[in-house]
């Protein structure tokens, strides 16, 4: 076996710090979660400093426009100059709470290779950077903390970094992403369109201005990324993710699952999978899913996040809370703090970046789904025979079919049994395809452990 | 401000490890737990290692009754005498699955003292004396690990200790007694008596020959303990802690909140409070209480755990998942036993016992609760202004009162608005002496956040 930190200087990065020598600390980024940090450092600084075990001071704000913060920072503290900041000798510590990609990705590449830890908020860089900045922060031997990136104050990357560190986790499938999981709780409980509700969760704050990322999965994808990487000790980019938003979730998908003792989540699945020959691999993906309203993960509502874990000696865990938000982002982004801080002053290293199983990631044809199929068929007889030997001739078992008729044509709902992804994809072209049916109304995964 | 780790000689306890060198590990106790750990360090030896950073090798298991043993574990690594293993220099991590009070507290002392981080699942131990294993894990500069002593697998204690390291935390209640959720539950579900689901919890192996130390409580005031000084960062005892079981609930106070759309559960409450001054208050308790069925503590069914917590930033977050078991049990000792040995590999100590805030821990008496009171009254006119008297005496207030008939005397509920325990307590005395209360069938606290 081999380390990832074998080669780390000792002289370098987390080595202690001199009794009574305070923690410097730059923010980078001043909007709702930097300012509640700030806030929240203030006012509990003596309760901060004890967990620490040693003092700290923020010694730098950086914002892009000064003018606009000026009086809500000290003005000793604002800068517009991030890069100089991060790089000053009394500082130990970067919180970036600014979010974009390619200009923290700089600023954060810049610090730890200063010897700086990091503490972020950023999904989007962490998703899709997360090996060059492992990287720069074991050369370095600093620590990179991101608990605040997934489901903010639900202590998700803590959870799978150190709680089930000793154990072997099967599946993480969670409701991560809020904007959605309000729309489709709005929609389940009122039956109102998705234009509808979309607009609702604008008008209340739960949506913004453009909700591509949000209700496209984007953001869902990004956290998946992450979750992924931490459960199975393997690289898992941000463009490994298959992703499908919920913007094509009508109401009669809505009722349809409802008849059925079921709703529809939005749900980042992160699962060990092995195939026939018994070669493991990883899979995330991001989708609309049909769960039983038994499953916990089924009464999480309005815009809370939950996370689900499975793992081989823990069984099922759950964890539910507030995933975003400035009060509990800055929650996540503090406990971050005192850890990294704790590090600089005692000396040692966070569990990081840690990437050995290197499983290979599945291509998201391979991965075993369920399909729920809901169809307007011409009504005459045969048409059943014809359709199942479509599923037949791919070898997928039919779970259920109920037939209803509309008159002059007819409703046939399938769900099947467990099958590849690719097969049933085939199959529901070829099904498109067929004379014999008039329009595949809806396609939706069903959510099985 | 001052620390607790600023007299640590670096020399001592985790100060790194030669690289390839393995960490030495002692597990003391072979029961349903140790034998998991055993069996899944094995399996996972290469990943543990991978995560860890470095080898490890188990180099004991000490038993009171070697014959018993003999077969499942090696014959080089088994052995009656723990306190000389513990002892052994190549002995860095002792593991202690034993259970008990005063042995094993004598063996970890001396483990600590001797420079060898601990890892225990021990409840009652942890409760008992976390003040003096702390001493000397910080003395030594070496890890006290005890993840597994509450709720097993769910990862309360990480959770307190870092995630929300950066937060002030309110609140925290839980389920965590699996055998009384799980008779509470099955008196909800059939509607049968405390001692027929008892009965049925033993059959099924859910409950000890002697029941005691779950029915009464006594196990979940460990657990509350040990929550209350992790949240508050104060000492609390096993002995602060209020302690009333779940024995003398009834089929008919089941019913009763059923009716009323709630459910009992006996649940660990700490709290952060305040008086009239301003003074800040910890209490911790537990008792049944009655639960609104909306609330997520009220669905968690059969023998599962959960936790809930409240912080001022974070806000609402919950934890559930197995409680007990030898699986969920060996997975919190194997992630602690990744965490302690990390330390040992690169440096570095995990953050420990904290209790600067050493906040009063309050008498019940001074807790502010609700009562709901059901009694059996004489049936005349003027019974109700009588009694009402005797709370308004008090100050309580009333939320609601519901009378029934039932041929010849009446029913009366009462439900109280917030009040302090002191006041309710000497209410309920008084109603018990009244000629016009015939018998006060049952008295139960209500939950409030």
């Amino acid at each position: 076996m081999s380390t990832q930190n074998s080669n780390i200087p000792s002289s370098a990065g987390n080595s202690g710090k001199a009794p009574g020598e305070a923690v410097g600390i730059a923010i980078l980024g001043h909007g709702t979660v930097g300012r509640e940090v700030l806030r929240l450092m203030e006012e509990h600084r003596d309760a901060l400093e004890h967990r620490i075990g040693g003092p700290i001071e923020v010694r730098g704000v950086a914002v892009s426009d000064k003018e606009k913060h000026r009086g809500s920072v000290p003005e000793e503290l604002l800068t517009d100059d991030a890069m100089t900041l991060i790089q000053r000798d009394d500082i130990d510590l970067v919180v970036e709470v600014i979010g974009g990609i390619d200009y923290p990705r700089r600023l954060l590449l810049t610090a730890l290779q200063a010897g700086k830890s990091v503490v972020t908020a950023n999904k989007a860089l962490v998703a899709a950077h997360a090996d060059e900045l492992a990287e720069a922060a074991d050369r370095a031997n600093v620590d990179l903390y991101f608990e605040a990136a997934v489901a903010a104050a639900i202590p998700v990357v803590g959870m799978l970094r150190r709680s089930l560190a000793g154990d072997q986790i099967e599946l993480v499938s969670g409701i991560v992403n809020g904007t959605t999981n309000f729309i489709l709780d709005a929609m389940d409980s009122t039956g109102a369109s998705y234009d509808d509700m979309l607009k609702e969760a604008m008008a209340l704050g739960y949506a913004e201005a453009d909700p591509t990322a949000d209700v496209e999965g984007h953001d869902a994808a990004s956290k998946a990324a992450i979750l992924a990487s931490l459960a199975f000790h393997t690289r898992v980019n941000y463009d490994d993710v298959y992703c499908e938003g919920i913007s094509h979730i009508t109401a009669e998908d809505i009722a349809a699952a409802k008849a059925a003792g079921q709703t529809i989540k939005l749900l980042a699945i992160c699962q060990r999978i092995s195939d026939e020959s018994g070669q493991e691999y990883v899979s995330a993906r991001v989708h609309p899913t049909l769960i039983s309203r038994d499953h916990p993960l089924a009464s999480v509502d309005k815009s809370y996040n939950a996370v689900f874990v499975e793992a081989e000696a823990a069984g099922r865990l759950m964890f539910y809370g507030n995933g975003a938000g400035g009060d509990p982002t800055a929650s996540a982004v503090l406990g971050d703090i005192v850890g990294a801080a704790r590090n600089k002053v005692h000396g040692g290293r966070a569990p990081g970046e840690n990437t050995y199983a290197n499983l290979p990631v599945a291509d998201f044809g391979q991965v075993p789904t369920r399909y729920h199929i809901d169809m307007e068929v011409v009504d005459k007889v045969g048409v059943l025979a014809e359709l199942a030997t479509f599923f037949a001739e791919r070898g997928i078992s039919l779970r259920t079919v109920r037939q209803e008729e509309r008159g002059g044509h007819a409703r046939l709902i399938v769900v099947t049994h467990t099958a590849l992804e690719a097969d049933l994809a085939q199959c529901v072209e070829r099904l498109k395809e067929s004379t014999s049916v008039k329009a595949v109304k809806s396609v939706l995964r069903l959510y099985s452990e």
